[in-house]
């Protein structure tokens, strides 16, 4: 080819520069390796130091052999397949589904017709009233149907919200840090500004309302146009629950900013200490005890079938509700949602037995309940065996345990590491989890992925492998670090 | 409350503005309507002077009574709940299910794992390798399967590559006009310019390269930085089919400005004249013709489960293979990607199935070839029953049916009914779809939500609905409506 030969349009440096800045290490490039030796080991290889990679980087509880609700998936099943129903003695004397699966398919073939059509575009009307009502069991307060988007998980209601919110590159969100990059990668994608608050380490990762003050002050006093604040309670990657007076003064100081509040509140089951308050309840207390004073915030909560004991990632269902929107603006998130017609209509229906599972004294309630106990204390045995081991670490730290899917230590890490992973352009936590994956085939993030004050280095890791075997693995490839590089 | 109370922080002027702009008239204000009618007829309403809503504005087979493909619903019943699978004679015996069903579920459970798991980013990557297979088959060229992302439906792969491929407002990406909204939609909430080139409907909807390169010349001359031009073969909304002479006039005029191409080729099984000719094909064919001349281009073609006679459209499912991009760019088209996590993974093993049905010689290809020339003969059908009610209106003309799911009718109505629309802020054809629904319960989009040439006007409507007696209800509409305005 001759020099002057013509090129590919597109370059890294012509695309759209918002993409190429935005970072999402969840699944990045030690993610990426992670599937090559898994697809190494697959091929049988015998090269590297280990026999099964595990991939602890993401919450994807079923990849790592936890198993889907019975109840959940035989419904599934007759929606897919809704000519099964025609066969109901089959169903229910020889492949042993209960009646109230039965019943419950059926219902949600009248309400949704088929699930290979597209739904409304903001989901299901009958799923999305079965939503509100989960609500005003769960909080106390009524919850409006017309307020609540189906989503294809709870990313792409962020998506949607950060969207409508965010009308320039002046146009700021208060998220936390450590947090879950879809925020900031959505941020950046987007061309607006995220505007970081450092949650506490020291006071088990609770939010320092101080904190927000002086990061939205410092935002604003440089010419951000500050709109929304994003909390994520249970916390991702801290798993900390927020006390219900923690909530009120964030709602306190949203309001007399006028900041949207956005709650994802996708671990609100995933709860070992405390209990979850959600941001709906208390805002709707507030503006009870108070009449007249909060009416004016918008709050948007969002929540997914994706974590809780549901588990059901691949599924891609969620919802988000909107509370205080002005009806312009949602016509516009309407609109929005509609251009990519609507979320995936078997996740939706999983939304449906997420918020509506099988009741006591219904037939399927037992073993509902048995399989729903099962990994709730299954989690919080595998969180509590891995937070012993990282109590066994040379300078790891980590608070106990407290709810969703992750454990973030921090990690203290000799200066020499420091200067090795400089010289390879890298920052010690990447280095750490780099050659952890190389040495155990356990895939962690590191902290670096989700923000960390500065001067702190910290990796997540789910606590979702079953066993506790590989806990021992990080152990012995701690050490090891350590005294490579003492 | 007071004049200075707190008034919430968005409203439909301080949002994004360009979500604001975009316009989406597929599910827009008519559709909005319609599903208030339908709701008002479920509640036992009598007012309405029609006792049914036929959504004929979205192509979505199964909401009108197109039956799934068999073969594909008992697999995703099985994918759903594996542990049907442990009674396989009840499946086979009782419930008539073929074995290359269950074979072809305990494949894919073996490839995919749980379908409740995320995937990765991309999509399974044996159902990549079936892609890559597919195309091969059908183009007589190899494919890559690490070229091939499974994305939500095609319109998440515009999404992205749009995302991607527009770096700022001066880019600009050629669009068909008329052509289906998910673009201008796109390119409006992007902040990116869309360089509109018409179609010849003298000519069955042909593209003319003169007419091309003219709007390209222009948009150039005013700053544009022309980047990307989108095909949709076969059409939406007009069905037409692209000959190859016209492909690689195409291909040689985006070779020679250095245009990325876009093919969306959702329509490619639903032809009724002519034949399909993928971009890829036709491309891989020039580049061996004259090598070296072609060898710069990028080409993303985009493929989809929700059409042909899959109509699997609530399951998100579809796919896009890129040729020829930087591998700098495909990395950022990952990340991307990854940021959602994964398409619906129901909806990748839908696509599995779409591009690997049940072959001559296997157990379900019977049925499965029934069920699949029923669906497409009933569209033909359908197609020329409605082009007949079309020829008895006065001032309406319409080409012969050709493919897709659409026929897209040029109206032309009385001056009276243009000054009426626009006493009512619409436009013409707008008042005229109204006016239908209103009085049929049909559903119809005005053409101006696909853009037309200046001074026409055109509806476009799908001929999926059961049955022709709707076809006689437009037809007296029309007669009316003409009446009224004369």
């Amino acid at each position: 080819m001759s020099a002057t030969a013509p090129k590919q349009r597109l370059n890294i440096d012509n695309i759209n520069p918002h993409v190429v800045e935005a970072k999402y290490a969840v699944r990045g490039e030690l993610a990426v390796r992670s599937e090559e030796y898994r697809a190494k080991l697959a091929r049988g290889d015998k090269d590297l130091p280990f026999d099964q990679v595990i991939s602890a980087n993401i919450g994807n509880p079923q990849q790592l052999d936890q198993k889907p609700i019975t109840f959940f998936r035989q419904v599934l099943s007759l929606v897919e397949n809704p000519l099964l129903l025609e066969k109901e003695d089959v169903l229910v004397n020889q492949l042993g589904y209960q009646t109230d699966v039965i019943e419950r398919a059926r219902w949600l073939l009248s309400k949704v017709g088929s699930v290979g059509a597209y739904s409304a575009s903001a989901g299901v009307p009958a799923i999305k009233e079965s939503v509100a009502k989960f609500i005003e069991r769960r909080d106390g307060f009524p919850a409006d149907p017309a307020k609540i988007y189906l989503s294809g998980g709870a990313s792409s209601g962020v998506n949607t919200l950060l969207h409508v919110i965010c009308a320039n590159s002046k146009s700021g969100v208060l998220v936390p840090i450590p947090q879950y990059p879809l925020y900031t990668a959505s941020l950046s994608v987007l061309d607006a500004q995220c505007v970081p608050y450092n949650l506490d380490e020291a006071s088990g990762w609770s939010t320092d309302l101080d904190v927000i003050r002086a990061s939205y002050q410092k935002a604003a006093d440089a010419g951000t146009d500050v709109r929304a604040l994003v909390v994520i309670n249970p916390g991702n990657p801290t798993g900390a629950s927020l006390p219900e007076d923690n909530i009120r003064a964030i709602l306190d100081f949203a309001a007399e900013k006028n900041l949207v509040v956005m709650a994802d509140e996708v671990y609100q089951t995933n709860v070992f200490e405390g209990r979850f308050y959600s941001f709906k309840q208390v805002l709707r207390q507030m503006q009870k005890d108070a009449p007249g004073k909060y009416d004016h915030m918008e709050l948007a909560s969002l929540h997914s079938v994706s974590k809780g004991m549901v588990g059901e990632c691949g599924h891609r269902g969620g919802y988000f509700e909107l509370v205080g929107f002005d009806p312009e603006v949602e016509a516009q998130i309407y609109k929005f949602v509609s251009i990519t017609l609507c979320a995936p209509v078997v996740g939706q229906c999983v939304v449906e037995l997420m918020v509506n599972p099988p009741k006591e004294g219904e037939p399927s309630h037992a073993l509902y309940k048995k399989e729903y106990d099962g990994i709730f204390n299954g989690l919080k045995e595998r969180a509590h065996a891995l937070h012993r081991a990282f109590e066994q670490m040379e300078g790891v730290e980590c608070g106990p345990p407290q709810g969703s899917m992750y454990l973030f230590p921090t990690i203290k890490l000799p200066a020499k590491a420091a200067e090795a992973a400089a010289k390879d352009g890298r920052t010690a936590d990447e280095l750490y989890c780099l050659r952890m994956l190389e040495a155990t085939g356990i895939c962690v993030v590191p902290g670096s992925g989700f923000g960390q004050k500065e001067g702190t280095l910290h990796f997540r890791t789910t606590f979702l492998a079953p066993g506790t075997e590989w806990t021992g693995r990080i152990v012995d490839f701690h050490k090891k670090f350590m005294d490579e590089f003492r």
